[in-house]
């Protein structure tokens, strides 16, 4: 096999690294690499003859028989990966952002031009996960499956809860380490969380949604208290992407979410990333490990270069786009936390209002004491579309200080 | 591809189930069924035709290319499968303890004849782990595997942990439960444990020992009391399987150890399974699901199925069978519990033997007092080859009333 990298950073280092080097295999010989910048420093340099800075060079070199795309990013990745198909070659990406938002016409390419595409590197990092749903239980029916998809905003959480620290401190700290970008709004809004689960939504259930239409509610207004107070109730708090049939329609969602503190995902912390699936006949598993990395990433993407030359068959779903079921349907118990008025009378007024839009309140927690509290109030199960116009109401009451923060509460 | 299924047990019937009816797939087709007792009564029967008493009429019938062996233990099992091999047919096993026994001559054979054959249910029941690792890590050295591969033990030490229940009355549970044989001995011994191990050895290093130079103690001697001490020092008390690489050389042993509470293995409880691998790129990963059971092991088996009409690769590596490192030569942390009388001296008994073995002690609690108090005793790294001895001697004190218990305690 003959192939051409394209995008030569951080993972893209990585996977030279092991063809060139560290794992080189008979098999997989990377013959060019092409970059726009091939003056910036690298840590790992194979010879000047390699690299090129015109992609066309792979695209339309006859002897590259497999086109790995590191660059990311929709434009002009998607192009280069579709001529590539049309030219006859394999791909391997890691390319969440393009594989959830073009799916479709990527997989009817390939089918054109009879290639094959591979992306294990795109969802979970290192974790061997999108080849053992594909391979691994093929008797099964897939009912549901939720992710701790992104490391960013699980290091962050972690932090929160272990230093007491507040989101910022925690974000910038998350910076510092190279854990999150400088601008940090794709990871702690949920947006990456919502490209992979789209991802895993298609190979679980040959069901996905558009980005667009997946609710994605990111982990920004996640405070200490918040965190404290769930493991207080036997809770941890963690950014999850949750997608799953609920009477044959697609629940696809990205929120923050309260798991009780035995569920093995509460014990997934830092910068790990982990999948839990329920198949019919296996019951739950669990996939655990690094999300992110050169190396695991690097992994990921010589296994399926490995399974490519040993002709492997990767089982994709024909995956329909469908309209998921609104956030406004969905049920949960909810936590909430309201910045109220130490005043006699205003517990009584949020209750009153819950209790006119149907929300019967499991229990709540006033703990301090001063002129503005926090509130906590545990919902029973009630629909999202009573809790948000509850919400809304109870919000204009001049006793409320701040915007109530909800977090639904999931048995997973 | 057309089958014979050797065996009509719990998991055969749900094998059977799943291609004749809930999983039908075209290029499945199961045309035989051999068992030696066709009169007992199974939840799913299908026609009478398909059934032999002669395994013979499976093993020598030309139009079936796959055999599916899973009658268990070694003879006549590994008869069966050899001559299936012999007679060019592919093989789907779940039968630990031959392949744990006789790994070199049943690969040898496929090799022989060029047949193939897989395993996945042998160990880690429906979780697809071992696929995970033939094709998804080919990139990676692996350094160590840490498994939770026996759901009877790990249920009795968990419900000793939550109902505070003796072992004798937990595994009494575990057996009104169907999670236990009548003769326990197989797992609560550690024995079923070893041989998966050695299957998860051969997979993961190349190289693996006969289950007889495996290390095994079992959980026989656990008590709730060590349970209990255990939590308060922050650990779990699991049946682990430990196998690794230490200096080119096979460390691999079964026993009870002590794991940090933070540890995902500590969360793994009642009946489910989990195995901890150490790849060098991809940094840990877990496994988590069900190890047993008719439909998750069926699964498994069927992913076989389907890996093998796919021409799936499954990459054995060529398996060294070595001597291991001898437990003696192994340092951990040590937890020692004594029953000892509750008398001045003693204490400076233990400390002075342990100390006279270069065991230094970490910490040291007694919390009874009575005529004989369990006195537990927590060492730094030491030698396993030095704590023996001093615990022999310590033991035959007059003050020590009965064989004291030691559990290593891990960092994993």
């Amino acid at each position: 096999m003959k192939i051409g990298l394209i995008g030569y950073g951080t993972i893209g280092c990585g996977v030279a690294h092991l063809l060139l080097e560290k794992r080189k295999h008979q098999d997989l010989q990377l013959v060019k690499i092409a970059d726009i910048d091939l003056e910036r420093e690298r840590d790992f340099m194979p010879e000047r003859g390699l690299f090129t800075k015109d992609v066309q060079k792979i695209i339309n070199d006859p002897q590259i028989d497999t086109v790995i795309e590191l660059m990311g990013g929709i434009e002009p990745a998607k192009s280069y990966i579709l001529s590539a198909l049309t030219n006859g070659k394999d791909v391997v990406t890691a390319n969440k952002a393009l594989l959830s938002s073009c799916w479709k016409e990527i997989m009817e390419k390939a089918d054109l031009h009879k290639r094959r595409i591979r992306f294990e590197a795109s969802v979970g990092g290192g974790i061997p996960l999108l080849s053992a749903i594909s391979s691994g239980l093929g008797a099964n029916n897939i009912e549901a499956v939720y992710g701790i998809i992104n490391g960013t905003t699980n290091y962050i959480l972690t932090r929160m809860e272990k230093t007491k620290e507040s989101f910022s401190d925690a974000l910038a700290a998350a910076q510092k380490k190279g854990y999150a970008e400088a601008d940090p709004s794709f990871d702690i809004d949920g947006i990456d969380t919502a490209h992979k689960l789209a991802i895993l939504s298609s190979l679980c259930f040959g069901k996905t949604s558009a980005v667009s239409s997946i609710y994605t509610e990111g982990i920004r207004r996640i405070t200490h208290f918040d965190i404290s107070c769930a493991a207080e109730l036997g809770y941890s708090i963690k950014l999850l992407g949750i997608s799953r049939i609920d009477k044959d329609r697609l629940s696809i969602r990205v929120h923050p979410t309260m798991l009780k503190k035995e569920h093995l995902l509460s014990s997934v912390s830092d910068v790990y990333n982990a999948v839990y699936i329920k198949p019919d006949l296996t019951g739950p598993l669990l996939f655990f490990g690094k999300g992110a990395g050169r190396y695991p990433t690097a992994s990921a993407v010589y296994s399926d270069l490995l399974a490519l030359v040993r002709q492997e068959e990767f089982c994709i779903p024909e995956t329909e786009a469908v309209e998921p079921v609104d956030i406004t349907e969905i049920t949960s118990k909810y936590y909430i936390r309201f910045q109220a008025e130490d005043k006699p009378g205003v517990l009584a007024m949020i209750s009153g209002v819950l209790a006119e839009h149907n929300v019967s309140i499991a229990s709540c927690i006033q703990k301090e004491r001063g002129k503005t509290v926090p509130i906590i109030i545990i919902t029973h199960e009630a629909k999202e579309g009573a809790i948000s116009p509850a919400l809304s109401k109870i919000d204009k009451s001049p006793f409320i200080k701040e915007e109530s923060l909800k977090i639904r509460i999931e048995e997973v």
